[in-house]
């Protein structure tokens, strides 16, 4: 009998990539990439009509085209006939959320709405509902809502009851129209079995769900009708790697797949690459590094942690909390600094080796004793998430003298996101959640020197994942289960997870050096961020300038 | 009768400069500069022997090439006959220090000693007497040496005093073979006029003179028989403006003038700055700006200000208590980012239009409203001088974002250092000594926008230097008054001095949001100069990687 796979599909930011993996032990037979054709909406509607300040939409038809056209292709580039495919998972960014129809149209695939920005899908990245996330915080904090702490204290703009409110008070007529409030990530799902399901994990994550939702009063409180949302959300939840149904007739037609076909219950990007780098027992904390980075992990213990992002029952695998915190600048640091700290000389050096200014400034960095540069930096570029949950916060940089070169500030601010990483396992341990263990995935793992300066910060053993295509593997895994190859979740990614373990150790006598280096950075971390407001301040009178 | 005139002659680190001023109202006639053909000796002697770190010698040879050759340039670019010339000034770099014969031969000029580097003069950025200077100050401190206030709390390792211990210590033969430990500022008059001569200025401000030099006492409990010291310096000092003598045979051979005209004392380059300034009134501060900031004053009252480098009766003009302060970094700070931070793109505009990187930068950061950029730094990229005399210390940005522009931070570092000029201006206001106007001279006036920006920082009007030869004017001044020309100094600062008077007034508005942002400095300020050594402790870590 042919060897039976299953196809994950990882829906990004740009683009949706489908990949065709071995059910039996997740080995990548092949995959495709579909952009989506109208990117990001931040400016205007297809229509034209234009948007204010910090919203980002997407259109559903492209999510629709990545299954259309990436499956077929990844099967091709597999060399796989449909028939051996026993099953599909997805995975999707989040909170990505949109209005639909009681059966699953989005509201602006309606002609009467085409044109209503609030009809589209809000994209994880739409910022425009900070007033109405500040205003749920101040009313959660007053009330001492039961779920506050569950979110680090702070519910983020991102959110899908930031933007639901939005909507409600922008543009009403939408939200009445809206049967459904529902996560792209269990949208994709429906177009693919027919029917609706919602998984658990963005409900808890995202969606404030902690055994129930927000009381009808507090939402009434924050504004009248805003109750109605929960009628909306109203759906039994999910648990990860369950079986939605099997394929429908149009979503067979769609994907050129068997109708019947296992598919998976949705899921989040992050969430699933941990599955997919094995990083699913308690102490192994996953880092998603990139523009920014996302821990999540798993633990026995029901914790409050200061800053972090939530705390779910199953959120990740079945039986155990899951944990989400995040650092909001990482490699968006590193590109900043290259933007601002490369000077021609080094520019030109970089062009006529062929290398890149970032491994530039890394072989430059790399030659440098611990702590002989003497700076120190705060990584709060983009604010700060985990531990201390404040946006309004900025850079810092001490140190600095005439001979400051720029692969030392370059080294200052790979450190300080080291340094980020490690206040958040301080943080797990003194809530009483171990950490034992970092696991890499992203694209910053293509950068030694980045490992193994992060594996002495922490003093920790540090693994990456063996896989180019975390997410969507992890999808796959998803899709294996609910398919029945794998009994659950922790057994299918032990099977067909990917990691290098202890890919990089801490060298002793570096971690010693950098343990005096973090000393100053949490020095500087608790006056800059606990005990003066003086970057809101300078946040105010920056504001005010402009 | 032909038009009387006088020549100045300055001193600087890598050249000397002859000016022809008429002596009736200072017009400036012509001038001529040589470099000293030696240079700076700070890696070899010319006979190849090898300097340690942080030395810094010169060749006195080289100074009396400057009177050979620049003097008669000068007259000649002038189209000023010899027998015009009733009297010659000079200035100099200080603290340069040289060992003499008790005739005034250079050490270093004695053929069993040309290979000593402690025989050469010690030019005022030789570094390498720290460890002197240190316990200098740790026992003037434990003895509670009455002159220490009187310096802000500490000796410079550039003074007289550190540089003559560092030679007792490590060359004990070429301190007994000195007859006369004497600055360079002296020594060049008394090759002018023949006949040794100290004046005031420098024996306040270098040679820790308050009514007297430091007790026998002491000066044994540093180092024995330091107190030898004390002949060598021993002479009676003249005040400023004084005729040390009629020009020599062997100094009119030297030059081309005629001998017996007038050979003012001896003098410092910021001082005579201030004279052909117009910044010889109590409240006037003349801000010396260039790669560091000197500033001179005078006051009627004697006060005990914070990290003053120094006070000195009658240091400046007669009659007046000179005050003198610095920081130790500015125009460096800013020759520092464009190394560190002009990116390739802004490089290549500057290059296409013709202008400097700082031309440019200025241009972008001049659009911004004040505040605008949420930026604020420390500008102790060289250590703090005034009023902290930290050397220790190091440069510190806050505010940074992803957003964050070149032109933000080159601009930040402009406000910095006016912040740090208005620290001084409030620690000497609060001192009782008030301050009223400040006066430019040096390089960075030719930033219109850099003088704007100071003026609506500190809140005063502030008035520029009327010549491109500030050192060399205020020498010819004091010519003047040697020679007669003027009774004294003030009147003749009256009469030949030349400024551009409130060239620069406050905006209002934008000086209340200056307000808000030096506040956010103070803090900062206060935090990391007083409240915490954390930038200590960042130092020793750099030592150590080092």
């Amino acid at each position: 009998m042919d060897q039976q796979v299953v196809i994950g599909v990882d829906y990004g930011t740009l683009s949706g990539r489908a990949v065709v993996v071995s059910a039996a032990d997740g080995a990548e037979l092949g995959g495709a990439v579909v952009e989506y054709p109208h990117g990001v909406l931040d400016r205007r509607l297809p229509s034209g009509v234009r948007l204010g300040p910090s919203w980002a939409l997407q259109v559903p038809q492209d999510w629709r085209e990545v299954l259309r056209r990436a499956v077929p292709a990844a099967l091709a580039a597999a060399g796989v006939r449909p028939e051996q495919v026993i099953g599909i998972g997805t995975d999707f960014t989040a909170c990505t959320v949109l209005p639909t129809t009681a059966d699953g149209a989005p509201l602006c695939e309606l002609d009467d709405l085409r044109d209503r920005p609030h009809a589209y899908p809000k994209l994880w990245k739409h910022h425009a509902a900070q007033p109405q996330a500040d205003r749920i915080n101040a009313l959660a904090a007053e009330r001492g809502e039961p779920w506050l702490p569950r979110y680090g204290g702070k519910i983020s703009s991102e959110w899908q009851f930031a933007k639901a409110l939005q909507v409600l008070e922008e543009d009403p007529e939408v939200f009445a129209r809206a049967d459904r409030w529902i996560e792209a990530a269990d949208w994709i799902v429906w177009q693919l079995c027919g029917q609706e399901t919602r998984n658990l994990c963005t409900a808890g994550y995202k969606g404030i769900h902690q055994g129930g939702y927000p009381s009808k009063e507090y939402l009434e409180a924050l504004h009248p009708g805003f109750s109605g949302l929960l009628a909306k959300l109203d759906h039994p939840l999910s648990a990860m790697g369950e079986r939605a149904g099997g394929l429908s007739a149009a979503g067979a037609a769609l994907t050129g797949l068997p109708e019947g076909i296992a598919v998976a219950i949705g899921n989040v990007d992050a969430h699933v690459t941990a599955v997919a780098a094995r990083a699913v027992e308690p102490g192994q904390m996953l880092a998603v590094m990139g523009t920014s980075t996302c821990h999540v992990m798993n633990s026995a213990v029901l914790a409050e942690i200061p800053g972090m992002c939530g705390v779910v029952e199953n959120g990740i695998v079945p039986g155990l909390w899951g944990y989400e915190a995040g650092q909001s600048g990482v490699g968006d640091i590193f590109a900043w600094f290259l933007r601002c700290g490369l000077p021609p000389e080094y520019a030109a050096e970089a062009r006529e080796r062929g290398i890149s200014g970032h491994e530039l400034l890394t072989e430059k960095a790399a030659r440098q004793q611990v702590g002989e540069h003497g700076l120190v930096a705060l990584d709060w570029h983009n604010g700060n998430r985990s531990v201390l949950v404040d946006h309004d916060l900025s850079g810092v940089l001490v140190g600095c003298t005439l001979q400051t070169a720029p692969e030392d500030i370059y080294r200052a601010l790979l450190e300080a996101t080291a340094f980020g990483t490690r206040t958040i396992i301080d943080a797990f341990q003194t809530a009483g959640v171990e950490v034992t263990e970092l696991i890499v995935a992203g694209g910053l793992l293509r950068s030694p020197f980045l490992m193994q300066l992060y594996a002495d910060v922490i003093r920790r053993p540090l693994s990456v994942i063996d896989s180019e295509q975390g997410p969507a593997l992890g999808a796959a895994i998803h899709a294996a289960v609910a398919a029945g190859a794998h009994p659950d979740v922790r057994t299918a990614s032990a099977a067909m997870g990917k990691v290098r373990k202890n890919a990089y150790v801490p060298d002793p006598r570096r971690a010693d050096a950098y343990d005096a280096l973090y000393a100053i950075y949490t020095e500087l971390h608790d006056h800059f961020g606990r005990d003066t407001d003086l970057l809101h301040r300078l946040r105010r009178i920056r504001d005010t300038g402009r």
